[in-house]
């Protein structure tokens, strides 16, 4: 289908309504427009032109909408890149996009520069620079293609190359109607974006809001306090974070209200410790539920708002354009079975760049396997039990560490857990556990914890050992990474 | 492109959530779900299939969205028949559309009988006779394919056989998309549907209802004193209107104010009287004026929200999904010019049925030509003038009736005015004046009201006469029905 350019179609509607809100500056959609396609002149005079893959290395900004929909006046395709990536990881994803240009921000100079060694051909820009590039007088695309391509984004993946997610503006679309028609949107709207830009769930922010008319407040980097403040004085009403996030949040509040305008937390990331939600419920916070990843276009399960508290710990129901089951044994599982969850909608990629295994593996009869493990209630509630790579199978039971998590979170003196499963002669494997503490707490002895833990699960799913750590690893979307846990336990005792 | 079935995919979302209110009823989305699956069940034994056309002809009422979301289950085709058609104008609707049964209220029973009469093959079954007619255990549609037909409705036409619109399932779906893109929606919305659910500014609430999950609250007939208490005293936040029903309603409330919950009167129906405008504005009322049609499955221009005051007469910008132009001798008119309103669009109908030659010549590469006259203002904003049949053609000069029924209506004795050209020797054409008067008022003479016009209006656009009448003749939808006006001139003097 042929639909107007989204940013153009906009303004037509709302052009002095207030788009982005940043440090000490905000931009109308008017005034955004007239950035975006300053800007896509400078691309184009760079050589980016339709279907042209152009990357951004950036962090937080006004200027990433600004570059984002510049890209999208040429007809070129965005590919956002994660700046926590040595060049090595940065490298592989360029070449494999073959993108004709990287605009970078000042503070990834060196990686690029130990990229432009490798990829001498690749033309970089600093954003500071591109102010300065003559413009040329390329028309810009009045109109968009659904079916077309606007972003290709790598997905971390647990084992080897990350790989390039197909996303069309079709499955943009479809993944912001999908959430209005979830959540609603009034013109008061303000969502925040403290997530990297760079990652699906603050990308996904950039297209409701420009799909909306929605003002979207971006910060540079997550800052519980800042977010805190957001919400209290800067009128937000909607964020959306991990559980880490939200912890980090709830602690700063330190016990106050948020205002009634502000309606939704939205919680995504993977599952959330029941004691976390309690305590959100428990102080007022309307805390939203969601499951999605880079191959839905963000959000694909989220809990309607009049389960919230019912249905406390669920990711909700497939969005209106989505579909959900849990496979097991090749078959969809009855209620309380646990299996893999198989996604199908519109905001659903249509597979993977370069990897037509890959894709053939993932996405059957437009049923994309997410490697998750779930179940459904008997009304259809999801429940996300972890990510199937995570799993640890100890004498023959399925063990996973998200419950054992939510368990060590709920001690009192435990600030993050993080648990994998390791290697053992006896039951194949066992499942380890790695903490961090509250401040101001009296740090509790291993065997201590280890007996909370026995008091609240079946005995093969007790660590056989808990680290005190300083600090667990995390992505820049604050995921937990488990993988990288093992090399915290201390040399001598792997 | 397959989905769920509308209302189940509603059920699975919000099954507890007031999908209706009605007078004295009410029900979630799940008891209605039940009374509509049950409700199949007895079409089906009728004879009702997939793709049958099956004609309802009922006042409004709970009963009709049951009956509306029945007739999908079976993949059938809903013919919405207006009430208040001649049995002869009902024979031909239900012969074009070739329906298979005819539901019908009880207070319609004449008109079927003389309906069955001339077609005894049809099956006619009243409301209340359909609750004992036993199920047949035929299997629902869990599916739609959204480029199927959902709706086949008459417009009125001015001349010749009405003609079946044909809308899919992508239309209905696209302009609810477009309106909550305008609009927003929240789950504390109500809207009323005062308006004929047979006619598409009332079919189109019930769509919305079930796609957002919204409460909708039905009234039998237009009454300004109950549509005021159900934006008083029962939480609706949105209303349907036509500047009839407006103007009524602001009578009635007789200076009090709507509580701030209320948020939206969408002014549909054609041009409204600047004065009725200014009278809401200065009492704090939001109308959003709309265009929109039958072959638009309702609106596809409005007001956003925060040019409703700047922007006072203007019907606004066509909604996301979208576009407008405004065609003179065939090429796409600068502002200002006034010219034929032409519209395109997801939301705008494939065409007539059975009427290939008047689809041919309504629908061009997807533009419609609405028979509209209006212009566009140098932002884009479209003001509608008249409908294009209506013109009247004065000396070579165009006067257009709703200018000068908005002169009139500026006139403090007068209720209403409905303007039409009458034949005349000398200028071709001369407009000529029908007018209410509201109560309590000196009855003021022809000739001082034919002064406050020349006062006002260039001299071609004074009407030769104004006659004073009781009523105006009005549809179902309480539009000014203007052809209908010439059989008002006093006999002796045609």
């Amino acid at each position: 289908m042929r639909m107007k350019n989204w940013l153009d179609k906009r303004c037509d509607l709302t052009p002095n309504r207030i788009a982005l809100i940043g440090a000490g500056e905000q931009l109308t959609f008017g005034e955004l427009r007239l950035r975006a396609r300053q800007t896509a002149g400078r691309l184009a005079a760079l050589g980016a032109g339709k279907s042209d893959r152009v990357a951004l290395l950036c962090r937080n900004g006004l200027h990433v909408p600004e570059l984002v929909h510049a890209i999208h006046y040429l007809g070129a395709v965005l590919v956002p890149l994660n700046t926590r990536l040595t060049p090595r990881e940065l490298e592989y994803q360029l070449q494999d996009a073959a993108c004709v240009c990287l605009i970078y921000d000042e503070a990834y100079r060196a990686q690029v520069e130990a990229i432009q060694e490798q990829l001498p051909q690749l033309r970089c820009v600093r954003t500071d620079e591109l102010q300065s590039v003559g413009s040329s007088g390329v028309p810009l695309q009045a109109e968009i293609e659904t079916e077309d391509l606007h972003t290709i984004m790598y997905t971390s993946g647990t084992t080897g190359n990350p790989k390039g997610v197909l996303l069309s503006y079709d499955n943009h679309w479809s993944s912001a109607v999908g959430s209005v028609l979830n959540l609603g949107f009034t013109e008061h709207d303000r969502w925040l974006a403290a997530v990297p830009l760079f990652h699906i769930s603050g990308l996904s922010i950039l297209m409701r809001s420009v799909i909306y008319g929605m003002t979207v407040v971006i910060h540079e980097r997550f800052d519980p306090a800042a977010a805190n403040r957001a919400i209290q004085e800067q009128g937000v009403t909607i964020v959306s974070v991990v559980s880490n996030m939200l912890a980090r949040m709830l602690d700063e509040l330190n016990g106050k209200r948020y205002p009634d305008t502000f309606r939704c937390m939205l919680l995504g990331g993977g599952p959330a410790p029941r004691p976390l939600l309690e305590a959100c419920r428990d102080q007022g916070i309307p805390v939203f539920q969601t499951y999605g990843m880079t191959e839905t276009s963000s959000q694909i399960v989220t809990l309607p708002p009049e389960f919230s508290l019912t249905k406390l710990g669920s990711a909700g129901k497939p969005l209106f354009l989505s579909e959900l089951r849990v496979m097991k044994d090749g078959t969809a599982a009855p209620p309380y079975i646990e299996g893999e969850i198989e996604v199908r909608g519109a905001n659903v990629t249509r597979g993977y760049l370069n990897r037509p295994d890959a894709t053939a593996k993932a996405i059957r009869d437009g049923w994309l396997a997410t490697g998750d493990i779930g179940y459904v209630d008997e009304e259809g509630f999801l429940y996300v039990l972890d990510r199937r790579n995570d799993l640890i199978i100890s004498g023959g039971e399925n063990v996973y560490p998200a419950e054992i998590e939510a368990v060590l979170l709920s001690h009192p003196a435990v600030a993050e857990a993080g648990v994998i499963g390791m290697e053992d002669d006896t039951w194949g494997q066992v499942p380890v556990a790695f903490i961090t503490l509250r401040g101001g707490v009296v740090q509790p002895k291993e065997e201590e914890v280890l007996a909370f833990c026995r008091e609240r699960l079946a005995r093969y799913k007790v660590p056989s050992r808990v680290y005190v750590v300083e600090a667990l690893p995390r992505n820049a979307s604050n995921k937990l990474l488990r993988r990288e846990l093992s090399k915290l336990i201390p040399t001598g005792e792997e």
